[in-house]
């Protein structure tokens, strides 16, 4: 019952026998081994983008900053949600790399508000004394667990390019949101709006990689220079790529994220009968609930491992303290775990 | 006859295995798995620090960038040798991290010279016009394959001490020094002065993996913050850990350098009997000769690749023009590539 | 009737009578000139803070990026209000000089909201994922014309130290602050526990001066650096002492104060006779008014200059349509334009 | 007998009677201000260049740091003279507005050597691991004095411009430097290649103001925004605007510098009379001098004031020793000061 995280996992086999079959032989390093052609031939197929520039690197958080500061000026405000992971976990690495601020916006369930960026740009202020209006920075699923639907990103990518602003996507669980929404990869990023798109990879099974995926190859050397300078540039490079080839093969990501939001909905099913409220719609892999903390202390002494979310209890609090927490499936959750869970947690209450 | 870098090789198998080991069940993130505190139990063990903090990363690079950056200002000079790697190959990724300016010193084989660094530091401007006095950082092996020999790295970190200054190690081929120079890990780096070491993995056999070693732990956090806030903090942490867990289990780093090693003393060998000129003295598994623009013809029509250095052959250069070439063994060098080099040179002069 | 702003004045003829006083002769630069050391000793009085470290730039911005970025870390985060000069005016520049985060507090008129404080920094998330709280940072005047008293100002500091944090004040309008809560410089600044003040003078009679004030001399010397390297260190460093130097004599600072305190105060009262509606209340020489849009008209058609604000009136607007401006007075604004602004607008509604 | 450096003289009267001229009334800050317009045509006028976008700073450092960020990336290689002011004397300015790394090229009397330059930027690495070419940076006067022609400039700027690079000068001492030449302000720079131009004002007899010349008006806005960011954009701007005008009004700073270089001529006439050896040909208004440590004493004990260079004589040197000295003439050293100079010197040898 191990619901902390979707980094918590390991990766399914397909990926280590890639890393085996890849290991033999010299190759040259740093993006130039063969291997590196073959995904980006896969993701621009996979993303009907023939032209789609693609780069690997080992980190979400580094696929978020190079990708932001790759358009953005020292200068400009990147428009985020106030709850983003670019803005709540990632220790100012954005701003490192960019060096521009983020602005922050509001919206239920951590998705950005219609209403709220249109106010936001019509009413940014011009001249030499402020930030320029720079990006928008959408992550899908969002951090509270909810998805943007292909019209909502739409609409949002819309408001922003009518302000001549580029739109980035924070897909670390793009795959959890695609299999949800059961749209192609397309329909969800460029036809929508989106510019570029850090296409996750280790929350949804690899080891750690991230592919960064340009709709316009404009900005590639940019990039490569900017990853490179960030010490993002691997070496045996080949070990990302084997990783990402693994992903795309034979549907492998998205059948693990399938397997994840399966998971997740048959938790939330058993949250739901077991009266328990959910804090957010379910998007894809993630759910936040409250229950009585007594359900808590029942549910850890099972054995649940999972984050208190947004704060630990009070001190001295009681069992029936209604209590919030966050429940992350993967890929290689359990059906017997999610039983097992509901199980526990009902008999507490 | 693959020269080109070690980094070109694939693993050893232990470290795949030890992938796999680790992939079982579910595991902290972000450095707090299990493995990793075996991991710095060993390095402290090894190197008879047992206060030493020890951090993984998965490049040189971040490895080299962060580890300065924690020791200097933005007003910092940092001192190192005119062709060091963190000058020549990464891009201005030392200035990223810590905006200090590299300050270039002389010497052969790409070694500072003691004289050159006494001279330097005498003379450093003061007052507030100019950079400060902000680190030494030395590169072993160099980046002319030379090596400092556990005296010269104890009287360059002296003379830096003298002027208040921290000595940094880019030990991004430490092993391959270490077994060239028959002493202790103790002993080529704090014991002689070094505070903070570049401690590499990737070159010698590892995916991916390099630990900066802080000897004096108060820089701890601070690097923490660092590594993070440069997107380089791996959420699967646990396979950066198994990494380095096997790569010190029975010595295999000390086992793979002596293989490369030894496979470029064959070459330095052969090349010598050859009547090859050598251009820096082998402190290692690199290698840096000039012989007729015939012989490497031969050899890369043979199939041998190795990078041109420092520069391709002037255009039109006849067979005896003498063309200079970098050649590089790592563990997986074979006793046969290396016979069929020589043997295909011999032939070709 | 030029109520734009106070930096749109020029200077009483004491500080041009200083220009010319100090501009006989050879003079070391960069800060060593006489002047500076009769400078410092004067707001050391005045401050009533012997050890204090001062030094002197040349615009506002500056002043508050580098006493920030003195004292706080690129992973810090910088509590400052919404609507704080820092957050909105200054193009990115305190990011820029300290790298750090500025994280958004609400509260009535631009002061800051205790609570809202207290619950931030209780809430402030610990581990390596996320920004480490690093300064408070007071603007007094708000940019609403507001005026933290000393014992708010000492309840916010206390809750930021409670947590081990430093206090910055951006005293661009200080003078105006000071003399309206008339108390002594010492009482709204290191008494009440702020650590590092931005003394404006520019807004106050100055050309362009402002001073850097810290109360615990241990960050001089890298305040100097960061100046240096920033280029705000003036080689001709004598004409900004002498400015300074002349506002500090025969209580000038004060008297430029109380004169643009008065002349605010009487279009106070001028508009609140004329039963117009003010947005905040008056802390010392700001405003912000509401009126028809036809006063507005008739004062601009009479001559009068300010800011609409926040924004322009919408297309089309009737003049009844309530429209709202900001109106500063200055040590220049003279009584017969604030009686004329007044006779204007109430002939108007 | 004053010769520290052109930067600790004051200013001419015509210079502070501007200051007070343009003290009367209301005026828009931020560089809206009506004299700023007279001085950007002033400039276009003088330089012949109609499109030329003029920007005032405070201080030489922004110049520089500014105007050399708004052309280059963080990955780019600046390349400058070893003895470039803003290698040695900027404490990383430029570095920290643009994220570059300075490349230093050798040369005689701190001129950039053409053969220098071409070979460093034939032998530039491409590819992703190395900074990349990105400006050619020029100092006329050099920091030892020396002058480069008209011919000189367009010759390095030709080479740097075949690679594609945009060409900077730092004229600090260019009125020094043009009016030896005798030469028009359009040959000095756009006519020879310079794209950029740091217009000295303050070393040459104002308080503080240098000219940023785009020739080409393209980096316009970019240039501002940076200046904002910096904190280098003056609210009360016109007293920057009153400067400059007054020191393009009646050849003022051609007057200015003709006076310093006549200084420097006579002092350099008296010196070679006195058979003391020059270390540099004299190109404008400062000479390097090497001469008996006793006619220092003499000259100290007299009262002159000058920098030992590069460095104070060694402890326990004799009155023999050759000692080595900068000296600097402004445009208010005196015939006599001169006069008097030679004197004390030609009777200490």
């Amino acid at each position: 019952m191990f619901l902390a995280s979707d980094n918590t996992s390991g990766v399914p086999e397909q990926v280590l026998a890639a890393l085996g079959r890849v290991n033999d032989g010299f190759s040259l390093g740093y993006g130039a081994d063969d291997l590196m052609q073959q995904v980006q031939a896969k993701i621009r197929t996979l993303f009907e983008a023939p032209d789609a520039a693609v780069f690997l690197v080992a980190t979400g958080t580094s696929a978020n900053s190079l990708a932001i500061a790759t358009y953005v000026q020292p200068w400009s405000a990147v428009y985020c949600h106030r709850h983003a992971h670019i803005e709540e976990d990632e220790c100012n690495a954005p701003e490192f790399y960019s060096n521009a601020k983020l602005s922050l916006l509001d919206g239920d369930h951590a998705k950005i508000d219609a209403q709220a960026l249109e106010t936001t740009l019509t009413n940014a202020a011009e001249g030499v004394h402020h930030v320029q209006p720079g990006l928008l920075s959408l992550t899908n699923l969002t951090e509270r667990g909810a998805r943007y639907t292909v019209a909502e990103v739409t609409r949002l990518a819309a408001i922003a390019k009518a302000k001549g602003l580029p739109v980035h996507m924070d897909g670390a669980r793009f795959a959890n949101a695609l299999v949800a929404e059961g749209c192609t990869p397309a329909e969800m990023t460029w036809k929508a709006g989106v510019d570029v798109l850090s296409f996750g990879g280790t929350k949804n099974g690899l080891l750690g990689v991230e592919a960064v995926i340009f709709f316009d190859p404009a900005k590639a050397w940019e990039f490569e220079l900017r990853r490179k300078r960030g010490g993002h540039l691997f070496s045996k490079h080949r070990f990302l790529s084997a990783q990402m080839d693994a992903y795309l093969t034979d549907d492998l990501w998205l059948d693990l994220a399938r397997t994840a939001n399966a998971r997740a909905e048959a938790l939330e099913a058993g949250l739901t009968k077991a009266g328990v409220r959910l804090l957010h719609p379910r998007g894809g892999n993630m759910l936040f609930a409250e229950f009585p903390l007594k359900a808590h202390d029942a549910l850890r002494a099972a054995g649940a491992v999972y984050y208190d979310w947004p704060a630990p209890p009070p001190q001295g609090a009681g069992g029936d303290h209604p209590h919030q927490c966050r429940l992350v499936a993967s890929w290689s959750t359990t059906e017997a775990d999610i039983a097992r869970f509901i199980e526990v947690l009902t008999a507490a209450l």
